[in-house]
């Protein structure tokens, strides 16, 4: 038998199983401005839900508040079933290092997904294939260079300076693990936190900037994910207001084949 | 000095202050199915911290998951300044019933904005005025006939049955109190939850319906609020994906002015 190399995301997210307290440790390969990149925190509190032996189904929602920024080194998670249904269970994920005050709170929801109508509404945006675009260019940030991103509208320019009227802040691009990686719960967790912020689309350049409040839902569970057995998502984001020193973003994650996997949502930070 | 007969909104939404759990009852003025307003739950929530001497700042996110139905009767809120951060803060609430098992789970993100570079990138839908719509009739859910449904478009029809083809999911319609209240916070958050499940427009019927968790982000702090001065909201939904007994929705509510207020997403779960 032969032990395959883990993959550096499956090195950044891993977990330690505890009884309700699980020990996890930042990566340098996912490291954002001054913190580990949060949707790397967001698949690591992922992971622990589905590593977790009381977990029953697949995720539903998640939503991840980051309170304080992660430091470099060790955290514990403390893991809590909130509430067990028939078919769905209610989480929640506290991130706390050296037993200080909680740096990350996140709620999860999971559930049994039963067949059902199916409809869809969404119209899949559709693209230049992923072979014919090339790669985003790479950045300081260490996380940012585990992905590959190959932008069909709304690459980011960074002139330095604002222009005098804003810029879209609409982009649609293909994004997949530099390392190919089969897609899972996990990646689209933490893809749907790699969108670059919406700010910087619209002025042009880069700002203080932190995401405060992430909300991820699930619109494949694991079968329908072993179905599409892809390495990439086609995402699209876009923000609808910015002011007193938060905007939003909202986005959605496309398999290749036109299946809506995940959306998401955001509120951050920004300084200008 | 005159005593103001209080709303019933302010009613159902009125909790007694703890140490660190708060005490509230069910108002039959605010009911669905069978449970209360999903959107009351999350105003009566969104109250408490309010009310919390802890406070400091105006709401910025709340997420509310609904883990179980709330009971008839008193419930118990369990309030939690999770971390505080020089200009922002993180809460969390639990609900319960008589020290039974969590029925409501909620994060929510408090935050003193700052004047910063303002830009409103979503585009202000429009609509007939108000006054010459007609209101949606009188419904058997309590919590429906509090409010004065107006739909500019998407109103939905139940024939009973499923149309062959589905139809739009989206809507868009002024939301007011049906006796008139100022726009705060914590209307918009319980207006956040309004909307009629999509998979009831989309259908044309009934199904068996509810909201698993929520989230609203509000683009307004009080100050702005107060500016806007208004009695309801130009409100728009609608849905992305239904597929294995979940779907979602986005929504937006804006103030008569054109000012996005707050922005809300959920996934619901429906049986059909």
């Amino acid at each position: 038998m032969l032990t395959k190399t883990p993959h550096l995301f499956d090195d950044a997210t891993a977990v330690t199983a505890g009884d309700s307290r699980w020990q996890g440790r930042t990566s340098p390969d996912y490291w954002a401005f001054v913190a580990p990149f949060g949707g790397c925190t967001a698949a690591t509190i992922l992971r622990a839900l589905m590593q977790h032996p009381q977990r029953a189904g697949d995720p539903l929602a998640l939503t991840v508040n980051y309170c304080a920024p992660v430091a470099e080194g060790a955290f514990d998670l403390d893991v809590r079933l909130v509430k067990a249904n028939r078919s769905s269970q209610h989480w929640s994920v506290e991130m706390t290092q050296g037993g200080g005050e909680v740096a990350t709170l996140a709620t999860s929801v999971f559930a049994e997904r039963r067949p059902s109508w199916s409809h869809q509404p969404a119209d899949f945006p559709g693209a230049v294939p992923f072979e014919q675009l090339r790669s985003y260019p790479k950045l300081a940030m260490t996380w940012a260079n585990q992905y590959d991103f190959r932008f069909a509208e709304g690459e980011p320019k960074f002139s330095g300076s604002a222009p005098k009227e804003p810029s879209s802040a609409y982009s649609k691009m293909w994004i997949a693990d530099r390392v190919p990686r089969k897609l899972d719960a996990l990646s689209l967790m933490s893809m749907s936190d790699a969108f670059f912020g919406r700010v910087f689309h619209a002025r042009h350049e880069l700002v203080p900037f932190g995401t405060v409040s992430l909300t991820t839902y699930f619109h494949a569970d694991a079968a329908d994910l072993d179905t599409e057995d892809t390495t990439r998502v086609l995402a699209t984001a876009d923000a609808k207001t910015f002011h007193k020193s938060y905007g939003d973003q909202h986005g959605e994650l496309w398999s290749p084949s036109g299946r809506l996997l995940a959306t998401t949502t955001q509120i951050a930070y920004f300084k200008a």
